[in-house]
């Protein structure tokens, strides 16, 4: 066993603990959550939510997805979109495909991963669709603790042209999310 | 869909981004890892090692239990060992299953998940055991990053008594990790 | 004199410094204050009551029970009260009591410290009534510094259902403060 | 009774939980501990350490020493020794007696703690003379957990030029961690 | 060249990172800006408005005594307005002044520095009133991102008695700010 | 005056305080500086390394190109290296020099501002050289504060190969800061 290359795979886990979440930290979050905190959110949104939709799914694929979703930011870090508008179109793909590489190394289930990763990136079947899904409602979810946390009133701009999501019940669990926040602000 | 009902259990998970890793907070970690993080750590761990024994598990139900371990923390958050010396022997599982059944409610997958988080704390499956060796193992991994960017002197302890793991694959890439750690700190 | 168990004993109460209020840090308050920094406030706060109460009371020992009053949480942690709904009713003070006699260890002053603390926890002398109330009305200094401060919306629920205190002109220092924060929220 | 007057002295207590010890954040300790934790550490020590001098002292006056000892840093800040240099000498106490007394405003009792403080500031009884060692003590403690926690090499000029303790038992508990301290850094 | 000269006046620069701003700390401002960041915001204010208004004035000179208007607080620390009401009137020139002497030391430039930052003090000259206002404007921008991003209601002082502006196209854009700010909290 | 133009530009300065230098967070630095207070160690570098060459430069232009190097850096976050080899070579400068121009936006001396920024990316001037040796300067000065003041060992690999410094007086003053910080690394 590349016991060393294990390791060295490991700690680019490890290293989404020291990768900050950049749209909070730009818009003055103190004590912002880290890329991991996220991905556990995630993680944690995708196997929660599998069970109220009605699509048969590869749990453990979907789960996979989620655990690697960001795990090239602990190369690239957080890069916010703004930067993005910059560089030639549709790069960012290669950018994170590129770092996911040197992630993954010579470990022999690296293809496997990367696998999954590719079928995340492109977007299509159920499992990456919900985790896409999962993604943006542990966004808003975390927006709103912070809103109630922090009185932060920059965050109201991710309500305002809020995301369409795959699945109708996820849909339905984010009304709820921004129904409950709009009592919260109609009440002062 | 009790829509409700989910929002509230994912609220919880999110929970675990407000909940110190206490070991840490007591060693006077400044900006310590918090519960979320260090439940991503261990998730990918059990992603990774899957891989690397070669015990046949059920890596979805291994995943799950990741997910869920530590998941009652965001209730009870994290009670450090010396607290439970205070307490009757054997109460720490039953306080853990009172807060997970609170936090579970009324899901109505609830059954399916209370049980995985059953079979993780009898530890007697590969799946458990894989669980409980990445949990030790995302441990001393943080605390080698602390050590090597914080100057910590007082983690030094946590390697006097190593723990032994159940996978000897893990046991052998801890031990290349307490090497590298020696080595480090042979050179002063 | 036994120097290294004094030592000890300095280093007990040195570690409130490190040990959070779990309450704030569960909420989501950034730099939340620790159980030292309370202490003090509890302390100060017996100081200053003691003055505006009609009750003659021992000043030294209300002082000595506010010092001693949190102590227990340097080994313990501050547990919140949802945890203990899943112990056993009444082990609080147990565990507090276990806590308290492994950080007074041999000094030999350690009974006196004991008694102290024993008739804080009976509540019910002067002294110890002083104490509790001082302890709840520091909270609500703190809550509405932070409500203040940070903006944090979910400590609303601290002024709900809010204490009763022992001692009259508590009550009506609380009133007070009460009133203060409610003509702040009306005014938006 | 004039309870507004009394939230105000209460609010006064409560900024020392806002009040920077500038000494660490001069050197870059993260997150360092606030005057009010501080104040913690001094009262707490002035209560362990009348137990260990022989002199009978007047404990509930020391105590209340402690508590008062950096009321006025609320006020002030905590100006560093270096500041003073640039102001005429013996400023200091005069600096600290002002905001002092607009700390203490028109509270009745004002007099006897005012009383009390100066006290303190001459400097010539047991009770002062303690209260200064138990400050001196405080501040070793917390570099030493500093030194152990943070890495912090510029800490070291804490240790070279000790202070002199008043009382010879404080003396000996210093020298007891002055060596803990010296084997520590021996081991490297 | 005193190469060991420059380097402990560059560190003398470098102190600014470690140097908080008090007032922010004082009002519960969580990760509060330090006096080097602070000190960028007036520099760039200065290039910045140095365009914007139609007096002739010497750039570098005006960008030099925005550089150095805050460098003796890495000695003194930022000493809140209250603390000065205790010290004689006048007094705090002289304090800075004997910090940026000693901060200075014997570069051999050091008496242009000096002679540049004594004219920032007498305040008469268009670069020494235009950093003085830039120092204001990024105060109030600071107090404005913090009443955004933080929810901190005690800044609402910073606003009620604005300062008054030398340059008349650097008070246009305040009262820009200010409208821009009352606009958002019309919005409740 | 577009008023309205030149506070979105004092704005975007102002976001330097709200973007991380990556190269220290990654390395698990606590509480590290930010672009605005690194941005004054540069320009305050500038201003003092100016002093010591022999070289001729126009000072007003050095320093507004050190005020200027990293403002991008508010639109883009501090994208660091490795991220970079995933992209085309030598897109860094184009990304910047979009942020830059959507940072000065339409006020009329955008022109002026942009010519100096690009004269610095060419790096052929001494004005441009003096800036980039400041930069790689305060970089090395804020190494070793950390690894005096946080025990992080993971920033010796700054030392490993370091930067040549274009101007010889500059060099000299960074060979005393690398035996400074070499002798304290001996002393153990």
């Amino acid at each position: 066993m590349a016991d060393l290359e294990i390791l060295q795979l490991l700690l680019h886990g490890n290293q989404l603990k020291r990768t900050a979440r950049t749209g909070w930290v730009q818009r003055g979050v103190a004590n912002a959550e880290d890329v991991a905190a996220h991905s556990y959110g995630v993680t944690f949104g995708v196997l929660v939510l599998a069970q109220v939709i009605p699509t048969k799914l590869d749990m453990q694929k979907a789960l996979v997805m989620a655990i690697l979703h960001d795990l090239p930011e602990g190369v690239t870090t957080d890069i916010p979109t703004p930067a993005w508008h910059y560089l030639p179109p549709g790069i960012k793909t290669d950018v994170e495909r590129g770092a996911m590489d040197s992630i993954l190394g010579d470990v022999p289930f690296a293809p496997e991963l990367m696998a999954i990763w590719e079928e995340l990136h492109q977007g299509q079947t159920p499992e990456a669709l919900l985790v896409h899904d999962a993604d943006k409602l542990d966004m808003y979810l975390q927006a709103l603790m912070y809103e109630q946390q922090t009185g932060n009133h920059q965050l109201v701009e991710f309500w305002r042209n809020p995301h369409h999501f795959s699945f109708p019940e996820v849909q339905t669990i984010f009304d709820r999310l921004l129904s409950l926040r709009n009592e919260e602000y109609a009440k002062g």
